[in-house]
């Protein structure tokens, strides 16, 4: 769209060119990659391509990647009763931070009463003495912690939690969605035990996920079953175009991410000096290390519905937290578990850059916040 | 792939010049359509867009309609304990005839000690008089039964079945994945209560489907939770260029219908006829109702295993059977469920003809099928 702004990058980026050129290019091919014919190894080729890409990019073998629609369909099949290490017993529970997405919040294949929320800071950083409380006791836990969080970007540490978990005899799940493409990512300097990610937040196109496992992990339940796809782990024809693009995506986002870093930084922090400049304005988990490119803002008096349409108004899209619950602009249960009242959540705004975000883009969106900060706080 | 010919349409088909406009149109949205902006709008309409267009098409209304990652999927939401029609008691088992996919056999969200098979004929068609019985005794049931079979092309008595089943106060599944754009399909004149497709059987790209209701069914529960995308439905950011690839070639498809068929039906015949020339050769279902593109045959002694690889080697692609079971050739549970030894089961290949199909390829197919009929049959 022409003389747009747009600063939504956590909920979904643009194609990046590789990953455009990767799906038309698997237009031409006919073939089910499960085919046996050359139609079908040709797509199978690069359904594979693809998988070794992802695999080698976050450190797993690629027999170890599940390509599913979605981070959605990622996380719910990681979150499946029953894991169990290389040594371990199967996991029973399931311990999930109060800030993760709700496609993890919903539990997977966990019945609700086998579910643990694990508490956060004030600024949004899982609590790792909680954690530690709630595996104490209890049977095996099959534990799951975002990389970085998606409306504040606050970055959480898994590392750390990696250990701890491992200790109890449990499992971790991380769920790297937002972190690819925005800082370096492996899952064995994590110690991450499953992983997931999304191929539309790194310049793949909307519809492609996919499910990591460390080399040992058993046990795992398929969220859809009748085909052999996937190595008996999701059934159903695969996405070939969207997984090809998604390998392509992967290969050029990594590349660019040093630069990508560098680049949405120094936007980020110029954007929040700028948004500073009205008075009352709080940037949620600024203390905390955060991903480079996101900023959850709020400031006395402030509605997010009104304040996300008057930025569309002024040619900015930017949203009011998470864009996964259809539409309706709801109070943020991040900012709710990090301890903020209602009335202040509700009035939470996020800006996220991309790779491609300008100087004159940041520019133009001040401008429009000082325009909507004169008006819109005055009621 | 040049000089190849391409007989296996029922696993998939090439993508329509009107499915790929549409996919390459909706490269250039950002937006994600649960978002509030411009952009999300946009991105939003195009589903919307779709999701009129396959409601239209099947005699649905658009809020029935619930986009998923492929047929797989469709049939695993479409299969859900709880089902209740406008006036009944919630479905508490489910019944499927031993024809179905392999999406449809592995019985959805119903455990296993409540999943009952219907018997098919000598010819692969549902024995409605089995179907009586099994709803007799018991609780009110989910029947699924599919619209076309996928490996015979043995049309199903769906509209017999759906009056017997309501009679029973029980619900009818179609899974109407082949017969889409083969033949003409309407859930109001089936009585069909649930129904699914999937684009790229159809001229659409892999990994999409839809999930279809007719109106005042409740009780679905959700395969993919955790975001209110599909009207709570099915979480997860929504595939929106295959989305609106499938509304295009759903309208390609249903437009161009019955010329195709005349087509498809006519070059059927002429294989038909030539393959039947190898003395020995037997088509499978011939004496029943099938698709106008799909001919499963075997000949004495042929084995599917080999004589897939010599095709593909002459440069025809075909199948053994469906492609859903990652590349292992397997004796068909269809011809099983027919009644056929594993020796001749192992001995049927499928050839599906589709849209472009042309005179020459079935010259083509019958050249090699006289080859190898020659050198395969005497081992």
């Amino acid at each position: 769209m022409p003389n747009r702004v747009y600063l939504d990058w956590n909920a979904t980026t643009p194609l990046r060119p590789e990953a455009r050129a990767a799906m038309v290019a698997a237009f031409d091919l006919v073939g089910n990659p499960s085919s046996v014919h050359a139609e079908g190894r040709e797509s199978r080729r690069l359904v594979e391509e693809a998988r070794a890409t992802l695999a080698v990019a976050v450190g797993a073998q690629p027999r170890n990647v599940v390509f599913t629609s979605a981070g959605t369909e990622a996380n719910a099949l990681a979150l499946s009763p029953g894991l169990r290490g290389p040594s371990g017993a199967p996991v029973e529970r399931l311990l999930v931070s109060a800030v993760e997405h709700a496609s993890v919040l919903a539990g997977g294949r966990f019945p609700a009463d086998k579910i643990g929320l694990i508490q956060v800071t004030r600024s949004g950083v899982v609590d790792l003495d909680h954690l530690k409380a709630l595996l104490k006791d209890g049977s095996p836990a099959l534990v799951s912690i975002m990389a970085a969080n998606n409306e504040t970007g606050a970055l959480q540490p898994v590392t750390e939690a990696a250990r701890i978990v491992h200790e109890a005899v449990g499992l971790l799940h991380v769920d790297a969605i937002q972190a690819l493409g925005k800082m370096p990512f492996d899952i064995n300097t994590v110690g991450a035990d499953l992983a997931t990610f999304s191929a539309h937040k790194i310049g793949g196109p909307k519809g492609v996920g996919a499910m990591v496992m460390s080399e040992g992990i058993g046990g795992l339940e398929p969220v859809l079953r009748g085909g052999g796809q996937e190595l008996n782990r999701r059934a159903g024809t695969e996405n070939v175009a969207g997984i090809a693009a998604f390998g392509a995506a992967v290969k050029a986002a990594l590349q660019a991410l040093p630069e990508d870093v560098k680049h949405m930084a120094s936007l980020r922090d110029r954007l929040e000096n700028g948004l500073r400049e009205v008075p009352g304005t709080t940037v949620f988990a600024k203390d905390v290390a955060r991903l480079p490119n996101t900023v959850l803002f709020t400031a006395l008096g402030l509605k997010a519905e009104t304040a996300v349409i008057g930025f569309d108004l002024e040619g900015i899209a930017v949203s009011s937290g998470s864009a996964c619950s259809s539409g309706k602009v709801q109070p943020s249960h991040v900012l709710a578990a990090m301890g903020y009242d209602p009335a202040v959540a509700q009035g939470a705004v996020r800006l996220s850059l991309g790779w491609s975000t300008e100087p004159a883009d940041i520019n133009r969106a001040l401008e429009a916040w000082r325009k909507l900060g004169n008006t819109l706080l005055k009621g």
